[in-house]
């Protein structure tokens, strides 16, 4: 017998390795939830001279990222993103791999980290990107609307926290001259009220003012899109194409930087949690 | 009380949330093994004309990829790929990320689809990356050395089948002008012997004789490699740097062809399953 | 160092194997159901001279069991029982051992097994227990309200399809002296309505009034129940006690064999389903 | 339509409700271990005056148990018991009930929680059982040979711990009037060979001469026993049957009280850890 034939007829032999694979079917009727974060994204920000304390590039390319994602693969009914990580919502039924919790991460997080490199450049013109990030991501299932609107209401929380720091922390520093150390200890122990009044009487700064990208985070949901584009069409009894333009609806991930821990946000958008059953 | 202190205060009532996160670990002592496949590989192997059967810059880069992912990422022993797919097998007693799942297949699937984009350009000189590609991964896990090395025999066999055939469909494609739908149907039912023995007596072809790199896909182990590299360097007592050749050893993931279905490659590799116990 | 030190410290030494415990939370805020089989209950039935199609007393001891896990264990809402089976719902916030599946089902399965022999010559005065029986046990978990009452009507339809195959089957056999497999045949291809006709018209029993407890299985609900118990009390000034008959309140799982398909079972006792959230 | 055809028509409505099952398959060619504890035995003990330190009728109604466990389920190569928990290895290859993680254990556990109520009484002659146990249990799943046997060598170094200080404990409140509170303080801090000490001193007892059953807990493995049995047959030729001793080689679960913490209990029985590959 010939080497190929004896390999061929070896496969058959190694196939009960397949037995190894655990099944990870996410719970019927369950919201699945995927986060992902940038690995060592502090060293990243770092060498890629991200402005302090938010970079509006490096988050429109993380909604960029996310939009793709949302496009590309199925059954994604929001995403909710802010500093260096993005939640993406599976709709409750869906049946996408069979539900398999692999599958949904590992599709998300490889299309968000290919499309981070791709679309890199459209972000940041004058910085070249050094390396190729990874992203670590996580399943999570929810069985209600509220535990989902939980998770959701706990990330824009976070980001509102971090944020809030990070901007009087970055003021300290930039504006005031403290060294990173200083800033910390002048931190410590403050109150969210506190902070504000530094922002306030040191800088002159109303933190609710600031961009609402940065304090809220990006939600993205999918809308319906009125689309003109030009098309060739050649018009019956003619001879040859006619530019015209045309109109078409396209359904498409749009940004929102608003307020998702209140009730206001689902009643305006009572579709996403709108049950298929 | 301020919307800034409400919300800093509700963080405490979502977090909650987190105890919905199930535990995915991996049974300790055992193998891990990362597989990843490119998603729709079909699709975007025709849009980036990827020669047929093989395209050898598609598989350099696949290769450069793992090699990124050995480098950058921890504990990985070895790697084996072809086509669109790469296993990466974790060290028994890694305990990465405390060997939680989740964690091992986001890290590789995301540091893989990043460097996919990252290095195209090196790859396909003439040919634009048209859009970002997702990789879908699972885990296995391997309580044995004997099952971790049928696992690797299992795909290499199946690197073989495939490759075989392959290449001998297209043959009958590009050589004798056959259709798809014709060249599976002359191949229907040919065993390993036959397809062998057309390659031969029509194309002059020995199947022993194609590149390795197609016919046994690409094993990936770290060597000590010896670097010269130049050093600007200031000796004591002198002025001015001077431009010194400095030979230093630094362990790199090299790429094999080989067969690893028989004991030969194991023996001469006995560290890789080497048990640090 | 003498055979016990050494044993002695040699335990830290074993201690790793502990990791290999896998986590078994169940789903947080969801239903926990335990289902019950008894292993080889058809055998177990005809050694035990159990009356067909169904044994009243066997059924009553089934429920005996179903109480006493009840009373036992913690955190069970309510229960359904019919044939060899019985289903356990545990409160949806239970945190009863951390909500470890595998502590639910094997408390449930050994209190359950153990209180079968226990209770045994209190149903069965004329028939010995030949040996002790074992029960096979699972853990489902159900996100909401709707998916676990769909359970339970699932058993339920089941418990009705089966107890009127079985009704017919076994009039033929006991009645009509039909073998099992004239009956089997008989019935083969026939609907319900087919089934009550036959037991109408040939036996003229009306399968509605047939035992409720046969019907629609057993449904165990928590209840207040008063108890007049009498106690021996020594009231002030007296020298002697005396008995007294005292009242007082205590709940119990009490057994019903009404429909819990319909809506009607879920509106009277509301309280069942209600979340202590 | 009857009530009877509706409900059989729902029964398929309401089917998807077993999708929410979960697949808890053992990892392919491990040990799969179950282990019982009883559930608030120290209570049980007490009420049913249990010997202190070891009652030896209540260690051999665990032995049969778990004899009878062996007996009437499938695959399981050895038992390890000690104190009220019993460990029950099942073969690296069985796939008894697909290897379903709660098929094992729940069998497991109902099966010795019957057995410990049918066979109470051939123990504990004078004392009767006041109310049925339950006992809770766990799957644990050990890839190697060596992995098993620490978790074996594990449960009996925690058997020598227990009960050198439980026979020490108990000297001291039996014989010296101690009360527990002044045992546990008179023993805090002290080593094995303190333990070993005392017991040799004050009440002139060799610890290694205590019986084996409570130093070493209890090893059931399968043994060929050669059993003689009467019969009565009918020779040729004869018209009356004839009472004949006749002997058969059965299998059976036997008891040990040895140490397996050594090799010396691996090499006497290496079918035990043989692999069937």
């Amino acid at each position: 017998v010939s080497v190929s034939s004896r390999v061929a007829m070896a496969k058959s032999k190694f196939e009960y390795v397949r037995d190894f694979e655990a099944d990870d079917t996410c719970l019927a009727h369950c919201w699945v939830v995927v986060r992902l974060d940038g690995r060592n994204f502090h060293r990243f920000a770092e060498k890629h001279n991200f402005a302090k304390p938010n970079d509006s590039r490096a988050l429109e390319l993380m909604t960029q990222c996310a939009q793709t994602v949302m496009t590309q693969l199925e059954d994604i009914v929001m995403a909710y993103g802010q500093s260096d990580e993005y939640s993406f919502v599976f709709k409750r039924k869906s049946n996408w791999f069979r539900r398999r919790a692999s599958k949904f991460m590992t599709n998300v997080a490889s299309q968000f980290a290919s499309s981070y490199v791709f679309y890199w450049k459209d972000y940041f013109k004058d910085q070249e990107l050094l390396y190729p990030p990874a992203f670590d991501g996580r399943v999570v299932v929810y069985p209600s609307n509220q535990t989902l609107k939980d998770y959701l209401s706990w990330r824009q929380a976070d980001c509102h926290i971090n944020n809030l720091y990070n901007t009087v922390f970055w003021m300290l520093i930039q504006r005031s001259k403290l060294t990173p150390a200083q800033a910390q200890e002048r931190l410590q122990g403050t109150l969210a009220a506190d902070k504000n009044e530094i922002l306030f009487s040191e800088y002159n700064i109303n933190y609710n003012n600031e961009p609402p990208m940065y304090r809220k985070g990006t939600i993205l949901i999918w809308k319906k899109i009125k689309e003109v584009i030009s098309k060739e069409i050649k018009l019956p009894g003619e001879t040859e194409e006619k530019k015209v333009e045309v109109t078409r609806t396209r359904t498409k991930p749009v940004a929102l930087h608003c307020d998702i821990i209140g009730d206001a946000f689902w009643k305006e958008h009572p579709e996403i949690l709108e049950d298929d059953s």
